[in-house]
């Protein structure tokens, strides 16, 4: 899957994420109007508004974006059928070809974790027969419980042909508060990066592993440091945008190739028709503003790349 | 939630709490045999015969406890119909009057931390209504990303008289490759059960906070230094049982008062009928010897406590 990801970012030259992170505020009221007709002001309501919403801009941006990044909070704080809305998303996306990283976050004790690796990246077995639950292509994965919560999902990932994003350094305010503590003369990220890396040695696509790493846009300087640690390790990039990261703190990401890194905006594209930049578009064309702002990602990100040069 | 929680203790006298993750390994063939009839050997067949056997263990273990705690993953892995048996369970516990706690090991960015609590302790806005999601009583959350990533629950909690259990040193084998690192001379879960105690002291129920950890039962030394640290936390005791734990490491997770700790068991209890000690049940009373074992649990917990005065 990682070999996927990166033939499309080739062919796209985009190296971005669209961050599927549907909040009720960010959906037009047109959309609203017309699930809540049908629904009501309930759960299926709101799922059903989130599912038009994310349509349309898939529909809008697809053919310029290698992946997508649905986070999968923002469906589950509407319950079960918020949980419907993420995978008639994650189905749809796959159906346009798009590679779809599940921003999960999990990560448990061994059993627990091989139980979320099963249901988000394998397939379950009932009785005879094996089903899958969700079946993203990616999934990011939380390290604090060490290796034996990473590795059942590590083992999925080699069975399935999927990958992980394992956090290292997130782009949150306060990711420091343990991320940075210093172990040995070197931060906890750093440790966390350096086994990201020997994890990811024994688990190569052609180029890089499929075993990737989250680190925050917000955190350039460590970004850089973090690219030489983990030199065969794919970077999921967040924060860029409405998290403050612009597209020149983005190129120490990037190794000389021009690859390694993969950057997400969320709310930057998906309600970028309430930025003044493209208030022009209007609510009601919200997913041609999405579009625009992907273009324009796509130059920033570019340009700073080409800058580099 | 926090004092409902130690009333319920006090009144069974058996601090303890029954893990209800089921694996399908676990269920009497009767069951998966009646459930796949109905619903074939598909993930709603699956989510129908988990749904089945809690409820045959709640039936019967009930009035013996104050609380239990699904592990969301092993209903995730079902996909959907596996999510809605999770809520199916969480709702019959909650008519039994059993504190539910959601073992589900989320925490994100604060956005994101926010829909996950609002989700799963809360209530989310759709509309002019108002909707509770999954509903549990407390949650577990990873603490990785810091403040800004736990905040967000402790908002929900204090507004809906919720709680929260934060993970601080976790049961399994390989907790301690990040957890137990030294900085300033002290490990890694020292420093977040201490950040866990300073978050607890402003939300206080009566004796306890309502902001509480989770320290493997696996680590009975940690567990009796953090127990210093963190005396006003309730801390949630994984790893009995199955995972190694037993009555006599127990003791110094309680407070003098005989308080201050909730004990987990899982697969011990659950598949009570798959042990030598518990066989001659049989199958069929599967949940006659899940009872037993939990009296069983609550000699050996009880003893210990006893034997320490």
């Amino acid at each position: 899957m990682i070999n996927k990801l990166i033939e499309k970012i080739r062919k796209t030259n985009a190296p971005i994420v669209v961050g599927l992170d549907p909040m009720l505020s960010y959906i037009p009221s047109h959309i609203q109007e017309k699930a809540f007709q049908e629904y009501g002001e309930t759960l299926e309501g709101a799922a059903e508004a989130i599912w038009q919403y994310n349509k349309g801009i898939v529909d809008a941006v697809y053919d310029l974006i290698p992946a997508v990044k649905p986070q999968i909070a923002m469906y589950e704080q509407f319950g079960i059928p918020g949980l419907q809305a993420y995978k008639k998303t994650i189905d749809y996306c796959k159906e346009k070809d798009l590679v779809v990283i599940g921003d999960i976050k999990r990560g448990d004790i061994g059993s627990t974790s091989a139980a979320y690796a099963v249901g988000h990246l394998g397939k379950v077995q009932v009785g005879s027969k094996k089903w899958a639950g969700f079946d993203e292509d990616f999934a990011t994965v939380n390290p604090y419980l060490g290796s034996d919560g990473v590795k059942p999902f590590i083992e999925v990932c080699k069975e399935e042909n999927k990958g992980l994003f394992i956090l290292v350094k997130t782009s949150n305010p306060s990711s420091g508060e343990f991320q940075d503590r210093i172990i040995e003369g070197r931060p906890l990220y750093e440790w966390v990066g350096e086994k990201v890396a020997q994890w990811g040695e024994e688990h190569m696509g052609s180029e890089y592993s499929y075993i990737g790493a989250v680190v925050g846009a917000t955190y350039p300087e460590m970004g850089k440091v973090l690219r030489k640690i983990m030199p065969k390790t794919f970077i999921l990039v967040p924060g860029y945008g409405a998290q403050g990261g612009k597209g020149a703190d983005l190129v120490h990401f990037f190794n000389e190739d021009g690859l390694g890194a993969i950057v997400n905006s969320s709310r930057g594209i998906i309600a970028a028709y309430k930025q003044e930049a493209y208030a022009s578009f209007g609510e009601q064309n919200y997913a041609d503003a999405s579009r625009k702002a992907v273009e324009d990602m796509i130059a920033d990100i570019s340009g700073a790349l080409e800058g580099r040069r």
